[in-house]
């Protein structure tokens, strides 16, 4: 059985074909076109399925899953206030797309789909129960529990990146000021970054950007730390370290010990994972040690894609 | 139908018999003579569990629900390292009990049974998921997800006490330092009391104690602030905005927006809750704000029995 996986963007609208059991089977990209407002943006959407399912010569398609911006509802139909989205309000973005394309149609957010993603194709198969962070532009996060999602009462559980360890701390894109997500986000951790290699005009990476952060990503930060870069490595040291704190957060709550990174900055792998796990067993009580765990999945991109395709199976190939 | 539920101590033995829709029928209380090791202790419960079943007059009992210390296994069958009981180190006391009384059992940390007891006796019964936080010695936490208790992988889930709101923030009995408990647990409260009253001698709680704060309670601190003590009144206030940015973890992670308080220190009422909301407003995303409340539980010390005689419905009277 195939299924088809939309990511909904500002910029660009992707679309894979994927396979239940071999996944990914081929992609496309096509632009939003967000400018040209909501029937028009439809219509593109539409466009990218149709794009999609010809690719699947005629084995059938159980439906379509979408991960879209905004705030998905419960029913996962409705999509409100998607951010870079023009003249979306609220929209049954499912129904629109099932009277475009004839195709049965599910949402979710993004942060979620990476974390079906990898529960249904990625390192995640090998659990039950763990608690996915994506370390990207933002912190996101997804829960999943008994090979489910756990939604919460609105589906809006798994803010994870919005999670406090310090409620003095740093300010973020979010109103949770000392957010996990205001450390470890690619912005605020560049600029941390910058202000520490500032006092280091003898680092190698000062030299290397001239004095000029404005560029610098966590990527220039794990490249320098793996060629011997001290004040590099300490850097993303600080950043594991409150990363642990916050799976602290996490365990004590949920009880889920299994915590799978993905996203751009935790492509520093143990140069982040080994002072975060060294922070969290710091932390957490005892009867919580066993079994506690961080592991890389690399998937990258591909995971909510395919994500949003597991949907469509999950929902309507039972 | 009816159910025994006890509250297993390292003092008392509580036996309550419950009604599935009355509630709360009986109850009786006996030494645990812990001393005297495992055998006599079991033999305490097993008469404890006798005394409550005589009082049925013949009436049918499903099971008996124990609220015990130590650490549960995810089967509710064994206590491992009871702190105060002599000699336990792993115990299978469903099978014990059965053994001595003929009765099925189940058993479950007293922070979950506080929650399950509001869920089917209390206030609870108006939500079908909510985050239970029991303010007393220490602070405990439970969790209810669709009528059920939140268990995680291992049964371990909803130490709502231990969930850090600064890294760097003081610490409790526990290793999370930092965690809610190290601010709202009633000697930690009572502590920083003490150390801001020391600046104040003219303050009306100084005159009262005599500067000596040993005995001074979180209960003098909410009786002074209901009779017009603004010292008082901002000392709750500042361990009610902590508690609000716990509540913002809470509800970023689970999206469960019902908050329930049980124990001595909810006792401040308003004078807490009404800070803590503001707290948790402030810094908790607006999609998450709908529905957010605080509210109060008034099972109080009877809650932990009700849950245990619950779990025993819940598991032989389905």
């Amino acid at each position: 059985m195939l299924a088809i996986g939309i990511d909904l963007g500002g910029t660009t609208i992707k679309g894979a074909l994927v396979h239940r059991e071999k996944g990914l089977l081929d992609q496309l990209a096509i632009d939003t076109e967000a400018d040209k407002g909501l029937p028009h943006t439809l219509g593109r959407i539409a466009k990218t399925i149709k794009l999609t399912a010809e690719r699947a010569r005629g084995e059938e398609i159980a439906g379509v899953g979408i991960g879209a911006p905004g705030v998905i509802s419960f029913d996962r139909k409705t999509v409100s206030n998607p951010p870079n989205l023009k003249g979306w309000t609220q929209v049954n973005l499912a129904r629109e797309i099932t009277e475009r394309t004839g195709y049965p149609a599910l949402l979710e957010n993004d942060a979620n789909l990476m974390a079906l993603g990898s529960a249904r194709f990625g390192i995640g198969k090998n659990y039950n129960s763990f608690i996915m962070l994506t370390l990207g532009t933002g912190v996101g996060g997804g829960i999943i529990y008994n090979n489910e999602l756990f939604r919460g009462t609105t589906g809006g559980a798994g803010e994870l990146g919005h999670v406090i360890i310090d409620y003095n701390g740093p300010e973020s894109n979010s109103v949770a000021r000392g957010g996990i997500e205001a450390y470890l986000g690619q912005r605020f951790l560049s600029h941390h970054a910058a202000v520490i290699l500032r006092e280091h005009p003898e680092n190698d990476l000062y030299k290397q950007f001239n004095g000029n952060f404005s560029t610098l990503e966590p990527l220039h930060l794990s490249h320098a730390a793996r060629n011997g870069n001290e004040l590099a490595t300490s850097i993303l040291a600080w950043a594991g370290k409150k990363l642990g704190y916050a799976i602290v957060n996490y365990i004590h709550i949920l009880d889920i010990r299994t915590i799978i990174l993905s996203g751009g900055v935790a492509r520093a792998g143990s140069l982040l994972i080994e002072p975060a796990k060294k922070a969290a067993l710091s932390r957490l009580m005892p009867p919580f040690h066993p079994g506690f765990n961080i592991i890389y999945e690399d998937l990258g991109n591909d995971a909510a894609m395919l994500g949003a395709a597991a949907l469509a199976f999950d929902g309507f190939d039972n």
